[in-house]
């Protein structure tokens, strides 16, 4: 069977770029103490470099699995509610992430550009359960459609 | 710290059945060989019981990795486009898959089922690499919204 993947030129590059750049929320999968995953929601953004953000509370359980086991994936790029959500381009990011809390060194930068983008999060932001997940991306799998599927590097999906 | 978990009710049982109902398509994490997890878009439909299944190719990574180790999670409830995506109701269920494919017993009963819900899947059901993916669900986590947070079992989601 021929390899379904494409290779990965500037379109695609760009594409997955874009789905980062306009996504305000992802799906997250983490892996529980049990080893089985688990999929949620959470707020998305991205920090001045480029990089995936999200803003989360200790008190959910996706957090506290992602301190004991930092290996997490991002699904960005939603469908909209027209057409076959399966023909939507999607961007799946595989990530280790770590954490900025409050009082930390560049966590009130990080606030005041994170809010800028999501302004609703004031009402949460400052609660002490609340911090940032910062996504190291080490790769992604872009699917742009039937039959469009690249795989890439970080350095595809660097913003610059 | 109280526990942000609300006692489970009927009204946060029918609330999951419904997002359930509706969804064409779900979040998909699995683990992959690594030990990292994945996550990506899936289609998704429910069987006669009432029991989540998706239509998905061993082409792609996230089928190779259930092939691999069945423990997976799916997420269903897709915010619309207004209003906060974190206010919206979302269901994450912990599952088990297994497949069901061209051939099997009970194949061409649910692949007629489906497609009733997913006429756009004729396009392709028939194609060697598509086969059926059954989730066994063991436990749901309910967001119903900021505050408003349950945790169900798999009794608590049964259609009937």
């Amino acid at each position: 069977m021929p390899s379904p993947i494409r290779p990965t030129d500037d379109v695609a590059r760009a594409l997955a770029c874009g789905l980062m750049a306009e996504a305000r929320f992802a799906a997250l999968a983490v892996v529980m103490e049990t080893g089985a995953p688990l999929v949620t929601r959470v707020a998305f953004g991205l920090d001045p470099d480029g990089g995936p953000i999200s803003l989360v509370s200790s008190l959910s359980i996706h957090t506290q699995a992602l301190m004991g086991n930092p290996a997490c994936s991002l699904l960005v790029g939603e469908p909209g509610e027209k057409g076959d959500p399966l023909t939507h381009p999607r961007l799946s990011l595989i990530c280790h992430a770590s954490f900025l809390r409050h009082g930390d060194d560049g966590y009130d930068a990080l606030a005041a550009h994170y809010l800028r983008d999501h302004p609703k999060a004031k009402l949460y932001i400052s609660f002490s359960d609340f911090a940032f997940a910062r996504f190291e991306v080490s790769a992604g799998h872009l699917n742009g459609g039937f039959g469009k599927a690249f795989h890439l590097k970080a350095s595809d999906l660097d913003q610059g």
